[in-house]
């Protein structure tokens, strides 16, 4: 994980892909989200989503999935090069959580990492605040999935 | 469901209680967030947690979970009394999503849903839309998670 210097506004990462399939869809929604649409291809096809669609939730968790994945990959990388690690705080929270589309069966979204903001923290100065958007994008191109999350980062220098 | 005129603005549905066990905690975080906090014992004693803590997409999955649990109820009784049924449109999204305490293994959540504010859809006027807080309490009465829906909710009369 990187110190807060060390992350420009504007950087982009691909954090990876992943294809839901009907399996995965119903799954998921027997355990969380047991409405028709997630359950059954039929039912899926007959709602406005035109097919088996994925819980909005279980694009999220599988969003998560890849962040934390691509987080030990870059603590792995900086532990390899012999770098000092940041340990991140835990997340506050989201916002602007949006399905912009819907992820039916078969469909593989990438998602991608974009960090939006940055500034310290007034009342803890050891610490800085990032704002980044995760999204999701289908593989046609288009948009399905995005959130806005903030997270506490270690700053190198306490000032 | 209810349509759009049966709905009043401050209505408060309790949606049920859910108890984290450790086993649901680690199974969750193995397939969809596996940090180390939510993954073991000792190191969520050791992080900014104190604990074994839930996933926070875990708690919203649970929550999603309570939700439409309360909806087929609310769907049953209605048909039990003979009435129409509303069909709602699936949710474009979520607001404000906030996980404010952690969630502990052992510990036990009540979720309650209360309606925030209605309005008439212009470009879609068979349609209302509807805002309400989904808010989890746990065991010692302190709130640790909520967050704002929007819903499209079928309208009784088309004017």
């Amino acid at each position: 994980m990187h110190f807060f210097e060390d992350i420009d506004i504007g950087a982009r990462r691909e954090l990876g892909a992943f294809t839901f399939t009907a399996e995965d869809i119903k799954r998921f929604a027997r355990e969380f989200d047991p409405q028709r649409f997630h359950l059954d291809e039929e039912e899926g096809r007959k709602s406005l989503f035109g097919g088996l669609a994925a819980s909005g939730w279980h694009v999220a968790a599988v969003c998560m999935k890849l962040l934390v994945a691509d987080g030990k990959r870059v603590r792995q990388e900086a532990i390899a090069r012999g770098e000092e690690i940041a340990v991140w705080g835990p997340s506050p929270g989201f916002r602007e959580l949006r399905w912009i589309r819907p992820v039916l069966a078969g469909d593989t979204i990438r998602f991608f990492n974009v960090v939006e903001t940055k500034r310290t923290s007034e009342k803890r100065p050891e610490w800085g605040i990032l704002q980044a958007r995760n999204t999701g994008i289908n593989q046609r191109g288009e948009q399905v999935f995005s959130f806005l999350a903030t997270a506490f980062v270690p700053r190198r220098k306490v000032g």
